[in-house]
């Protein structure tokens, strides 16, 4: 009985060599499928299953796997796989969570190249479920076999008709593939509002995770023609080092527009230690992804908004938008949120102002605002609309309607849509209120222009548009540029100072080893060391060469925060001593104790700023990562740490420069004259390059990035050593302490600017 | 022919004393209206107006005003007002311009009440209409006419069924009231989407206000018992102090729901002087807003949005949400987007957890959301419903429904609403994708739930509810809270200073004189002045009394930044010669001038910072104004800058600490043990009340307010005067150079902090 259903026009090469692209590709287009939990029994997942599979022929011929029954919905059913007697594609599970694992071992016994686990019950059902998971494992660890899920919904590709899910309907065939951790994305692909604006190549619900995950979807639809651009809900994203990689080897050629919901946290937990993980950082987050060209939303409709606009509108050249209307008030606010969102409006080229000026009856476009006013026609409307479309100094186009007793809505955009439009820009459309009905979004749609229910909508999507057309020039800038930033012999030489500290035995670079490894990666680095007696002091002092400025370590919390601890311009061993005593006799007076205490000596560097303080470390999600801080006057400035992947370009560097306070910081210095970012960027981009190509390095801190116009310089970088040979991967370890948002250090030092005024 | 619309129920008491209430009733329940430019031309505003008055009788009897007709669709036209020879109370014009300043001229004459303008080309008609809007204007100062309008869309009052406007149909009766300066604001109201949700007392389109504005229309609204809610759209708020006074005397009552379009920019605009007036600037309307307890809203969806939500929902009592729902992801969006507003997940109670485990097969509402899981039943999401709308630890309840297979949504949403829900929190939910039909959102509504297109919407709405909410709050504190904050003879002792000064030709206060006025308001202050030689400095220095502090006055530019230009703690003439020869040395080496430079000298205060600068002035806009700004480590902190309207309140005072960079900064000292924030804000109270009783006072400048923990110290305040006897309101000079958004002052100071350091 099966035969009926069976299709095999798509043929298979055999025996072929199984790349991931091919092995993935059984979960949308098997040719064979079992189902084990296949049922009659009414409502139940495995009823509902091969009614889908049924109903929407893909081709595959249907396996029901149920000892107790001779057949389901009038197909054949087995035993178990080996009764089948037939390769199996793809299995589907829809069994109870405990027999989970003896279904995946037969699978893999019996060579089975795919399995949905669409069963659920594992990490969300306690102990027990956990223990589970771990059998699925510990099982899929011993063989070939491909998993997605477990509790997920299935898969669903409209091109080879296969819906193995619950999903009530087939969704259109089109561009987008979706990779989804919420079933509900689906639902939403399917509902009224959507399904004639969104088509789907495959929709892919990928559950816990337990064996394919992200990177491999990403590589996939990557690589599928079929897909055109890639929508993505995620809860987590895993090992984000690795989706980040998987998405950016995609966005130069397909969008990946994402939504990616948080972590739940309840009060209670906020203040424990997980917020911590800088994985669950927004602000991390964004950085990583707009790294990897990412389109990040925040909605589902916006997802799916995005989707269609993309798809069906250029991408925006600039920020300068043009918006006619017959209605001031949802212009004018309209306008206010572009403002906003940083656009603008754009100012009407001299011909297109002759051109309105001839067809309204007076200068009605004040302040570029091409306002109609409430009488217009709909011929005044779309005369209107074909002269905006041409202005040259327009990027995008926005059309409000209101629906006063004077226009019709309906030809309005007839007009509209049969005109021959400039598609050189975005053309968005807002029919509001009541003139929204789904006829009008039609022609609307038919002649290439995006509708939205609201001018906030439109907007919105500009918005995102906006985020797009950068990402894309980023992209672009980031593949352009390959600067090499270091000496000729900068890896050798770096070999040589980690042979030399290992043979005395030591795990860690003297400060002279740490900087003349900098040099040979154009780094300047001054060392910086500490006394706990006056002699030591005039040691170091003479080691490090005079003027230098003596300053109190770990001070903040005995002494008074106004009291300057620093001595500067010590120009010989007395003037060393005679600091050295000076803030002896500081702490002596507001401790009340008479102690040699602990003094940083430093070079004395005149008219140079601590500005940045820097770390590279590990973080068990990301991997290597380096992180830097502002430091103005010697505070940190709140909220400007910035976060970057090694290895960097200028460019990027320069994009995270922008962002948040870090870039304000920077820009307040700039106004003061005391900063370079060009030369701080290369900075990092040279350290970012150190930090790669010195597989031996483990950590690398530099509490002190001291700044002029001419130069950066490292004061006492510290470079710990693996104490094996090498690393495996370039990864750097984690300092202890430095997990927090804005850099605390084991041992606050004091303000460093003193030291340099 | 008029008679038969005539309705005479409305009985009026003859020559009672005319409020305005009583005045601008005219507006909304006249007994008899001329209607000049009345026409029967079709499509003509005359005609379609005459229309609308003769299809929504409202009870008065109707006076077409046209020399060249008989009659008007059947009723009686008159050459002119005084052929009618009955009191008319209403005049609506919708003649061309040109004719209105004559109409006026007539109304003026026949003692006509009110008159609606609905012809427009006055102001934005070029020179012609400017001149005949001056005309009007002109006209009107001659007599008692009450004008609204020009190029206003008129007035609609389905109570009385007066609709003196273009629109097609009669708006919905109901409790909010509508002040619009746009039109689409009624298309939107009699659209599908909002015309059986929000009902309406009075729709008034101001047009550009030559006649009656925001404040009196406020009053009337806040008086008018039909009213329970008002709803503003603005794009200018003409005098935004008497705005926000009118609207302040409403909101405790009433609530405010305002749109406001900001003044539209091209780039090059932004550029000109024109950004930089107060009132334009968009976070000093947002503060004046604040103060007067309106509700600001992005957009006219927003705004009947809330106007729905406010009137259907109790006020909100705090942030924790429970969200209950069926689909995951959009749950976890919806409570990310809660977090981003500031919002927290409930946790619920121990008998609401006990009680949804018993209804919910496992433990499914990890990290406090109450997920339902895809298969739940209409029964089991009724039944969460209602056990988590009784849940003690909530205060707003959201449910999201996705339309899976396994749930009905009508069915749902009949069983939701017919429960007996807890109506002391707010009801919220979003039936999402296909399943928000007309039916279902009407199920909801009648059963007192709001409900919202998608989750996003719902939290934007739960975002305004807070921020009303506060609002009212804020609205309480400031009305319980008067104290006194002067000396009993505070006001004579500011008088006789004042007298003293003037006698002596003087319009400013001597330091000394100051520094008494300041202390009688309990305010500490402190000289500070100039010396140009070392003479003076020791003069002063005497004067001022030892020790004190030398610093450089205006070194800025001349000095490379990092150059300490201070000298502490001279404690006799010889300390203060050394110092400052001292202090002339840096200019000769830096400068390469060898002059007697500028020097301020300040009594050595220990452990205070500087950490405000403060002015009292004039906006022409806003009135006397209280601006201050944070200064830490002696920079001002950008974008910290507060503006108030004296007099204030503590608490006021308080939430304007609150906000945005100048919280921010104030923390941050607060951090390091340098700042009271409760001493401040007692502070700006105590000046506010000086500033408000002393009427001879023009301006108060206070470059350096410093702060302990014990006390805060007005550090040289500059009193100027009037020069004539007393000022007629409490309103304070324009300091020159303090209009731009941070405070440049005429003279750079040099960084004060290095003074208390």
């Amino acid at each position: 009985m099966s035969t009926n259903i069976t299709n095999i026009t798509s043929e298979r090469e055999p025996d072929a060599p199984r790349s991931r692209q091919q092995s993935l590709g059984v979960f949308v287009a098997p040719e064979s499928v079992a189902i084990f939990g296949a049922t009659e029994a009414p409502n139940s997942a495995g009823r509902v299953l091969m009614e889908n599979l049924i109903r929407f022929p893909c081709g595959a011929t249907l396996f029901p796997i149920n000892p107790k029954r001779k057949g389901v919905l009038g197909i054949r059913a087995y035993t178990c796989l080996e009764a089948a007697s037939v390769p199996i594609d793809l299995a589907i599970v829809a069994t109870p969570a405990t027999a989970v694992p003896d279904v995946i071992r037969e699978c893999q016994a019996s060579g089975v190249k795919g399995a949905i686990i669409i069963s659920d019950g594992f990490r969300n059902g306690g102990a027990p479920g956990a223990e589970l998971e771990q059998q699925i494992v510990a099982e899929l660890r011993r063989g070939q076999l491909q998993v997605l899920g477990p509790s997920c919904l299935g898969v669903v590709c409209p091109r080879t008709g296969l819906n193995a899910t619950f999903a009530p309907a087939m969704v259109r065939s089109g561009g987008v593939g979706f990779l989804s951790q919420s079933g509900s994305l689906l639902t939403a692909l399917l509902s009224p509002e959507w399904s004639d604006h969104v088509g789907c190549s495959a929709f892919i619900s990928l559950g816990s995770m337990l064996g394919v995950g992200w990177p491999e979807w990403l590589e996939y639809l990557g690589n599928d023609p079929q897909t055109a651009m890639i929508g993505v809900y995620a809860e987590t994203l895993g090992d984000t080092r690795a989706f980040v990689r998987a998405a950016r080897a995609v966005t130069p050629r397909k969008p990946i527009i994402l939504v990616k919901s948080g972590r739940l946290k309840t009060t209670a937990c906020d203040t424990d230690g997980q917020t911590k993980r800088l994985v669950d950082r927004n602000d991390v987050l964004e950085d990583l992804l707009c790294l990897a060209g990412v389109l990040r939303v925040e909605s589902i409709s916006d997802l799916l908004r995005m989707a269609e606009v993309l798809s069906t509108q250029p991408v925006v050249r600039g920020r300068r938008l043009m918006i006619i209307s017959n209605a001031s008030g949802p212009a004018r606010l309209a306008m206010d949120a572009v403002r906003r969102e940083g656009g603008e409006l754009a100012v009407p080229t001299p011909a297109t102002a002759a051109a309105l000026d001839a067809l309204l009856p007076s200068r009605t476009f004040h302040e570029n605002l091409i306002d109609l006013r409430d009488d217009a026609s709909a011929e005044r409307f779309a005369q209107a609309a074909a002269i905006g479309t041409n202005d040259a100094n327009s990027d995008a186009l926005l059309l409000l309607l209101a629906p006063y007793g004077t226009i019709d809505p309906f030809r309005t955009a007839e007009l509209v849509s049969h005109l021959n439009l400039n598609r050189d820009r975005p053309i968005l459309a807002s029919w509001m209120w009541g003139a929204a009905t789904p006829a009008i979004r039609r022609v609307l749609n038919d002649g290439g222009i995006s509708t939205f229910a609201t001018p906030e909508l439109a907007v919105r999507a500009l918005r995102y548009a906006w985020q797009h057309a950068d990402n894309l020039q980023d992209l672009r800038q980031d593949s352009a540029s390959r600067v090499e930033v270091a000496r000729l012999d900068a890896r050798s030489e770096g070999e040589r100072l980690v042979e030399t500290a290992r043979s005395s035995g030591r795990t860690e670079l003297t400060g002279g080893e740490a900087c003349q490894l900098f040099a040979a990666y154009f780094l300047q680095a001054s060392e910086t060391c500490v006394a706990d007696n006056p002699e030591v002091a005039v040691h170091l002092s003479a080691a490090l060469g005079y003027p230098v400025a003596l300053a109190l370590c770990g001070r903040r919390d005995p002494l008074p925060a106004d009291v300057a601890a620093v001595r500067l311009h010590a120009t010989d061993a007395h003037g060393v001593i005679r600091a050295y005593r000076s803030l002896g006799a500081i702490v002596r007076e507001h401790v009340g104790i008479d102690i040699f205490p602990r003094v940083r000596i430093q070079p004395m560097l005149t008219a140079e700023r601590c500005i940045v303080s820097l770390h590279c470390s590990i973080d068990p999600h990301l991997g290597p990562v380096l992180r830097f801080v502002a430091v103005d006057q010697g505070e940190v400035v709140p909220g400007s740490q910035v976060i970057a992947l090694p290895p960097i370009t200028s460019e990027s560097m320069q994009r995270l420069f922008r962002r948040r306070r870090f870039g304000e910081a920077l820009q307040s210095l700039c106004k003061r004259h005391i900063v370079a970012p060009d030369l701080l960027g290369q900075f990092l981009v040279s350290l970012s390059q150190l930090v790669v190509e010195q597989r031996s390095i483990k950590a690398v801190q530099i509490d002190s990035l001291l700044m002029s116009r001419e130069r950066v310089v490292a004061l006492g970088p510290f470079v710990r050593l693996h104490s094996s040979e090498v690393r495996d991967v370039n990864l750097l370890e984690l300092t202890p302490g430095c997990d927090s948002p804005d850099l605390p250090r084991a041992e606050p030092s004091e303000p460093s600017t003193s030291v340099w005024s």
